[in-house]
């Protein structure tokens, strides 16, 4: 990641304040309000406070100051300490620092509590705080939704470690080395590591034939069989420089020729579609819409989304979801989750999730999940 | 857990809204706003919502009604879908079967948006709304800070497992088995399944000799040595029942008699002195202070609070803080961590954590973290 694109990147937040005509935005990464839009805009992955201005200056506060002297690249950084640990102090000083004038508008991540934003009004008598629920904060999410070329080339890299992942875990699955759920969750924290990746993107699912009938299985992977007699689901992601990828595999032993093998194609089926459907200018409910209507179509119906963005979350811009309130379009620059599923008490479930890139011409598959047959 | 437990529970909080003219409650446990409050008072350990009234009515609603029936002890049980998975859908419902009269007064969490609280108002206009850094949110935390018979329980259980956890993993360094952090972070995670726990309670934090002077590593863990020359930490915490423990162990090699010897037997003269000095009482301030005189007479600093509550939550109500805004006195069924450490760029970190409950005459020690000399 170059220095430059995390400045290309405040700019183009701070054409959008200009624009609204907000003086300086507020981004919050904290225990119970976690925002990566921070490591977007500076790098800095943990615990921290950063002020944007309109004239795209920038103030990161962050709680760990060597972390951010390694790791962020912003025009200054204050330890949170300098302001005693506390955040109306750090609004104070930052907007003194940053030299925005009385009476100018303060926009506040949406999801600062109520309590939270009558202090600040309080504290800052001199300055106007918006918070609404279309602000800086989606702001932020909207340009991240857009992936650049440094995003682009990181997602090549995390999608080519997932590809090598799933490989090796379809062998050890075959050659019987990973037969229980948690085989398959230990292999992939210790994997990911070797390959320089920092963490799973989310909690790895691993659900055997007892429990993938469930979308989420609680706990998300046990010490239960993998693999064995029915359907199982793996659903992991890998997270490289804040990056996660997000993939799906189901391991089959005895599809059968009934209603399991007719789900399992019919999730190919859906899978291969939605992704032949995917290119810039069309609206992700209109990806979606295609599934729901095949799976309709064999009186079966999906009950979750077909995808999401993904990104420095696991879940994020765009929607992917076959919903009214979803008029998301297409963009080049978009990575989107394509994952249709069917579950079933008695059969279990299936489940087959890609990472696309969408392109200027049409579309990139970076990920080559696979529903394993292994008998 | 005996049914009657989140029934009481429960009734407690009712006894709260009554004496502050509260009508209703509402907690919420979804993606972004977490609260474990909601399994504290039913069981249901996912995304739901959760209305409690003065009259101890209770209605959950949540997203998984499947989990829900297996999980949940709660008056009634309505789908999330019900509502066509709109919170101010759920909110009006509930009002309704739960015969709240028009004019009464609401309590929304403490974290609701502020965007969201204007939802509501405008939703429900019959109603009043509060949303206070002092209201529901933080008496149900004043609950959870007391443990119940059926909690010190469970705490008894997920303690003895984590002095198993420590002695393995003492015996697998010893003998050389674990030479990297990742092999410890991922024993715990296999062991604490073999046990019957859930999940781990945060995060593990290992940091071998050159990652140690950080109070919390970034990434938590990596394959980078552990247990060799110099100070390793290991942080760590399993979740049983939902309850989770924290201990912290200090793994040294090569202590020398120098200023890596004086921290080691500092930290581990603050711990001994920080537990005996736990009891009913006394303000945790106090405590705090104790260790704090200690460091600052030998020339050293301690970068963080010596403790906090855990219980549901890794972090919870009491404060272990010697901070002029923590008056917080300990009381019996306070289970709380005691863990001073210090930390030096060229010496690496030493920190030293138990779990403490406090009885009706003193403390119990509940785990039995060590410093662990390897020569």
């Amino acid at each position: 990641m170059i220095v430059n694109s995390f400045e290309k990147r405040r700019l183009a937040l701070a054409d959008v304040l200009k624009t609204s005509g907000i003086a300086m935005a507020l981004f919050e990464d904290t225990e119970g309000r976690r925002d990566p839009s921070i490591r977007y805009f500076t790098g800095q992955p943990g615990d921290s406070l950063l002020f944007i201005t309109a004239e795209g200056r920038s103030l990161l506060v962050p709680w760990d100051v060597n972390m951010a002297a390694s790791m962020a690249s912003v025009e200054a950084i204050v330890p949170y300490t300098d302001f005693g640990r506390r955040p109306l102090a750090a609004m104070a000083g930052a907007a003194e620092r940053l030299g925005i004038p009385a009476g100018s508008t303060i926009d506040l991540p949406s999801v600062t509590p109520y309590p939270m934003y009558i202090d600040y009004m309080e504290a800052c008598p001199d300055h106007d705080f918006r918070c609404v629920s279309n602000g800086s904060t989606q702001a932020a999410q909207a340009l991240r939704a857009v992936k650049d070329a440094d995003e682009i080339q990181v997602y090549r890299t995390v999608a080519a470690i997932t590809d090598k992942a799933m490989d090796r875990i379809e062998a050890g699955v075959r050659d019987g080395r990973f037969a229980m759920e948690a085989d398959i969750a230990l292999f992939i924290e210790r994997f990911l590591r070797e390959e320089g990746c920092e963490s799973t993107g989310f909690e790895t699912l691993a659900a055997g034939p007892a429990r993938s009938f469930g979308i989420h299985a609680f706990p998300a992977w046990t010490n239960a069989a993998f693999a064995s007699d029915g359907m199982s689901i793996l659903d992991f992601g890998l997270s490289y420089k804040g990056y996660t990828s997000d993939v799906t595999m189901t391991f089959v032993r005895n599809a059968g020729t009934g209603k399991r093998a007719e789900m399992i194609a019919l999730v190919q089926e859906a899978h291969d579609a939605a992704i032949k459907a995917c290119r810039p200018g069309i609206g992700s409910r209109e990806v979606a819409a295609l599934v729901d209507t095949l799976f309709k179509s064999k009186g079966y119906t999906m009950p979750h989304a077909l995808g999401h963005g993904v990104g420095l979350e696991a879940h994020e811009a765009p929607v992917v979801r076959n919903r009214d309130d979803n008029d998301d379009i297409l963009s080049p620059g978009n990575i989107i989750t394509i994952e249709p599923g069917l579950y079933d008490p008695a059969q279990g479930g299936v489940r087959l999730e890609d990472d696309v890139l969408i392109t200027a011409q049409g579309a990139e598959v970076l990920t080559h999940a696979r529903i394993v047959q292994l008998d």
